[in-house]
């Protein structure tokens, strides 16, 4: 069957276009494309993932190099019939990007969709409550990875250090993608270990000093390209940086005193996948109007995200617009793919370039991230596994790199780099985590009392009743103090903390794998349980109000409302 | 708080726009463009939507009207700081359409999403069961209107009965939208009278024969486009009917016979969310096959709809791709309401020819499925009933007219009477209908056994469980030989039907309400009771599995997998 899957995905994505041939006009002709593109995207997506996950690599990139496969300088540029510029070829040629303007706007709409949620599960409280070590961790990681990566642009490309196309370098390499960290520390059982809690917390403060530190680039970057390539006065540029700082920290603070304000506006719609929409919704219109002052859209997505992320409505939004992230994401991931041009690779400089990148990827995370967590409590060990975990770069490089090429600060060349080096980076960084963990012993100076995790399954009988259950538990921990951290949205992997008590949740399908150490094992357990428990007890309340012979007095021509008590049960 | 509320959607549409400015490159400028387009339009339908409710209005037109506002005939093309053109004016002002390429590709994807899941909810064991008075209604009803259609483009635009111009007006004649009839039906508790089942049924002749209709006049309109605007032999328009007609028996039949191939196909890939998103996918490139093929788009997705409305994972994809379609949805109507060139209702020609048409939309329903109707038992008064509730048109007529207008066939003025007459079809049809019902008296020959029906309200403690228990319920009555048909998926009504056993259902948040008469209300009760109590017994076995204290020994470094034989319970 598995095969039978793979072939019929591969037999309908060869032949179904094949039979097509052209007609209508220009505007017919391209809503047609979009509509065989995407169509075509989420199958490819879905193969690649697949594939992906045979080879046991990141679903990431197996979806990034599906994008590359199809895309218009591979299969997507060979003609067919009714597509002579090929099903992903552009149609017109003088364009800057090579996919069509339509299919960009989906990829740029999935781009606020993954900073927004980016934003929604960053837990402030987490940050502050937490920082020492995840501070000096994430700091050391963002500083040497962005002054590497502007190095790096100045001796490969020249130019100086405030060379637009230099300080894209810098924070290209700067974002870490926790998610593929989060799921080996996951399969390894070691979420809720030093190192799995210290990397949560540094991900955190690289998140946001990622984001800002995007916003200072992107003042100075299009400070400089007006002002010509070469130089401009530092004065300047401290003005301008001071500027994009501002209105980051600006919206931020506003956002934040806002925040219960707008969750009750957003509430005031009552239901839960409409105000969810309507989350979005704001999210969009603040991003375009970061960009409309001169910094990234995904800026605006992350801080409207970051606002709503301490109210009560974050996680039913992450919730509400799962299926819209699931629908738009991998389309990002395979257009990120398809503005690759593969013959670029034919170029040594490209290639050995990519590679000096991707190496200089490497060790300054390890360094910048494993010399800080010395300083931390941990021992060589421990900074080898947390310097390890924060190599994987992913989506906030690729953005970064789709703004650079598409606003023509970066050549098709240097795109290339960044794609290898967020591909190279994502596909060692597992093999590199995997190993130092397996090198046994404790990570920390002071042995700590915990060994390994444990894992327990929970099967329950459908993908809702799971959804059910994991939702009125991540509330009731919640509501009883716990930190309930999403560190990776597609495979559903979370991490609960509360002071010394810590251990994580995955969710996939009806399956709820749950791990923890012995001392916090009786914890999870009785979660489960009492969600389990108070579900039951919601359900057997209801059966009693419900049954037929009891209620049958009640009905009327009229309504015959029902005990509304229950409703604040859960 | 609802005041304020209404206050600050419109604080948000008015500021934010004014506060920004220009910047940066013309491809990022058009994907800014697009991302505040969609944000500021989801706020609007939404402000637009909750003032139709107030005004007790279908909220459709709320939608629609909320697209005409801000569109770029009226505020949007106003000139704001940073949008010369104004908010949706064109950037490109020689495009055929007046809303931008990225903006119309979401739209587009809409109307596919509109269709496919129109095509879902259509139960073809239903239309051949219920066939002889449905049947005859719902043929009566198409073959008038269409006629009524053309006949008006002939009187008013000239040309023959076979040009393309008129031929639209015969199919945006054609198509009743029936959610509006069904939400009043549920508003009047008549969805399981006589009247309502026939309605029901009549709309799934309505729609396939609507479909049929719409494949053979673009085949023709095609044609005749191409060999000029004046004549085309009879036999050639044949010939092409029958292929236009042979592709759709075609692909309906292929799609039927490996509906369950496709299925299985699909649910290899596990999870639902996923493999929903993939049969998305599948109807969005068969739709663009459909498109190159010389058919519409909304054929192919519909179709495709149709062939998996037969297996088991129909419900699954209709309840996971919800939160896209209500996300896409409305940006569709929003963008058929910013088609509307406002001017044009300043020609005689547009608005009498618009309100003439509506008149003759209006009659030949009324006429065309009153007149049948009255030869399948029932009375003068049960005639109008059905025929008033199959007055509205939606949806399909939107996205006909938005083929037209973008294709080159429609004019600015005929574009505008098409709108006018969905808009004042949709408006006129709730009163003529709630007029017809309020008529006492039963509308068959032989008057019927049940009265009106009653109403239940079922409360639930929250969204989810509210949708678990419906979900449980339906897949409950559907295994024990009922139909369950979605009649209106954006307020969740469904009718349930087995033999002379009818019932509806309509899910609003946490509130289940439920109608049937006196006869049929036990095993209403009961079918709720059994959803319920199911789910009591499965959360109260989790429960005994899933408790610490028994389950402690089980616990192992590796995993403990519970009992899965439940996974099959529900």
């Amino acid at each position: 069957m598995k095969r039978m899957q793979l072939l019929l995905l591969v037999g309908i994505m060869v032949f179904i276009p094949a039979l097509a041939f052209a007609s209508g006009s220009s505007h017919a002709e391209t809503q047609t494309a979009l509509v065989i593109q995407v169509g075509i995207v989420l199958f490819a997506v879905k193969l690649g993932g697949i594939l992906a996950q045979r080879l046991k690599i990141p679903t990431v990139l197996g979806e990034l190099s599906a994008g590359i496969v199809i895309g218009p300088f591979a299969l997507g540029g060979l003609a067919l019939p009714g597509f002579p510029h090929g099903l992903f070829g552009s149609l017109a040629p003088a364009m800057d990007i090579p996919v069509s303007p339509e299919l960009y706007g989906i990829a740029t709409i999935a781009s606020i969709i993954l900073l927004f949620v980016s934003g929604l599960e960053t837990d402030l409280r987490l940050f502050i409550k937490y920082s020492l070590a995840g501070g000096l961790v994430g700091l050391g990681g963002v500083i040497l990875a962005f002054a590497g990566g502007d190095l790096f642009g100045v001796l490969v490309l020249g130019g100086g250090f405030m060379d637009p196309r230099n300080l894209f370098f810098g924070i290209m390499s700067t974002a870490t993608s926790v998610g593929i960290t989060a799921r080996i520390l996951s399969d390894r059982k070691k979420m809720d270990s030093p190192e799995g809690v210290t990397i949560l917390a540094a991900a955190v403060f690289d998140d946001v000093l990622g984001i800002v530190v995007l916003a200072v680039v992107l003042g100075i970057a299009s400070a400089t390209s007006l002002g010509g390539s070469a130089g401009i006065a530092w004065s300047r540029v401290g003005v301008i940086a001071a500027r994009a700082f501002g209105i980051w920290l600006g919206a931020t603070v506003i956002g934040l005193v806002l925040s219960k304000r707008i969750a009750g506006f957003l509430k005031s719609f009552k239901h839960a996948s409409a105000f969810s929409i309507l989350a979005l919704g704001l999210a969009l219109v603040v991003s375009g109007f970061f960009e409309k002052e001169g910094l990234a859209m995904i800026i605006g997505a992350y801080v409207m995200g970051l606002s709503l992320s301490k109210t009560d409505i974050s996680h039913i939004i992450i919730e509400k617009i799962h299926v819209l992230y699931e629908f738009f994401v991998p389309i990002f991931f395979a257009v990120m793919g398809m503005l690759v041009d593969v013959r670029q690779f034919a170029s040594p400089v490209v290639l050995l370039g990519g590679l000096a990148f991707t190496a200089l990827g490497i060790v300054t995370k390890l360094v910048g991230c494993g010399v800080p967590a010395l300083f931390a409590g941990f021992n060589a060990r421990g900074a080898l596994r947390i310097g390890a975990g924060m190599i994987p770069r992913g989506e906030v490089a690729l953005i970064i790199a789709g703004i650079g090429v598409s606003g023509g600060i970066l050549d098709p060349g240097s795109f290339g780099m960044a794609i290898m080096m967020t591909l190279l980076t994502t596909l060692i960084a597992p093999f590199g985590l995997t190993a130092a963990l397996r090198v046994p012993g404790s990570g920390t100076r002071k042995p700590t009392s915990g060994g390994d995790s444990r894992t327990i399954d929970f099967d329950f009988p459908s993908d809702d009743v799971a959804i059910l259950v994991t939702d009125t538990m991540t509330h009731q921990l919640q509501s009883e103090g716990f930190f309930v951290r999403t560190m990776d949205i597609e495979n559903g992997i979370a991490l609960v903390r509360k002071d010394e008590i810590s251990f994580s949740m995955r969710l996939e399908g009806i399956r709820l794998t749950a791990q923890a150490t012995d001392e916090n094992l009786p914890i999870l357990q009785a979660a489960v349980f009492d969600a389990v428990a108070t579900l039951n007890q919601s359900f057997g309340k209801l059966k009693d109000d419900f049954d037929p012979s009891s209620i049958r007095h009640e009905v009327s021509h009229e309504t015959a409302p029902l005990d509304k008590a229950e409703a604040k049960a859960i």
